[in-house]
């Protein structure tokens, strides 16, 4: 196999490529410098040998805690909990939110045979345990699907009796949305979890 | 700038791919095996290293001819002209060309600075004329685009003097194609084209 259809195979197993875009990917590699070809390779030997999970929320890091974790102006009493790692990054980019993190690495989803014991639950239950009270609010974050849905009750069950607030994101429009645009469902939540307009 | 961001900035500058798509990826090879992520960049490292332009032809080469110029059972009485080395393979895939190529390295193009010289157009008068007659048939395949038409007139011009035929591929109704969708300019194309049925 030539080099040009090993590199298209290897990038064709990426989400959302497929054979024409990875061989196109390919020939603008080809067209660009050598040098931003070997970068990239680079990035990708760091992220292999550098990159691995937070010890304590399960967060990308590139040490031992992650960034949220080992700064200790965060505000050690509330706990996001989010499906991904990846998800950590669109809550830090809002700038509005000064807590800290749990991953679960998926969400609850018995027909794939992801049950409670294939995500860091225990850990979640754990850390809430040691901190002794420390801990008083969980936001579960986890996405609007159904297995988000099931996910956050699920979570709700096990962690109220210990003592933490449990709260959810809110549901409603999208900002700069059109109301015509927006599904029924949506609009919905939007109604039940309505607010007083504020002077 | 974390590892992480780095990759995911190098991703964004390929063509197609947006800063989510990036972070998609990433996110992707964080959850795939190491070794995945690795041979990825052995990949990369080897297209940067072993791939060049063929000496002859300017298709992709790992050598100092590509596997075309170099295979003795292909026919050389036949050039085909592409635009972009990477539309070799397109033509190579249909199994039904026999013959060699030549690849320009673009198109003409005033608008963006691109004139002849800035193509690999000497190269391909060259080769005519050092082949003494033996090239009979230059297959122009340049886009159907208002720039690769311009081209092939072009090419026709300067080459037909030298002596081969100057052909050009067929315009037409693309195989599978509703009529109902096919634009009035390619209809028009394939009715100029048309061609008497054999039984």
């Amino acid at each position: 196999m030539s080099v040009i259809e090993r590199l298209t195979g290897d990038l064709a197993r990426l989400p959302g490529i497929g054979p024409k875009t990875a061989l196109r990917l390919v020939h603008s590699l080809m067209k660009g410098a050598k040098e931003d070809t070997r970068r990239l390779a680079r990035a990708l030997v760091d992220l292999a040998d550098r990159v691995r999970s937070c010890g304590v929320c399960g967060n990308f890091s590139e040490h031992e805690l992650c960034e949220v974790c080992s700064n200790p102006r965060r505000d050690g009493t509330v706990l996001c909990v989010v499906e991904e790692a990846y998800e950590v990054g669109a809550i830090e980019r809002t700038g509005q939110y000064r807590g800290l993190f749990h991953v679960l690495g998926g969400r609850l989803s018995p027909l794939d045979g992801i049950g409670p014991d294939e995500l860091n639950l225990a850990s979640l239950l754990e850390r809430i345990r040691r901190s002794e009270g420390e801990i008083e609010e969980i936001i579960v974050a986890t996405n609007a699907s159904v297995e988000g849905e099931a996910t956050a009750v699920y979570l709700e069950q096990e962690i109220r009796p210990m003592g933490p607030r449990v709260t959810r994101l809110a549901r409603g429009i999208p900002v700069g949305s059109d109301l015509e645009y927006v599904d029924g469902n949506t609009i919905a939540q939007a109604l039940v979890g309505r607010r007083e307009m504020s002077i």
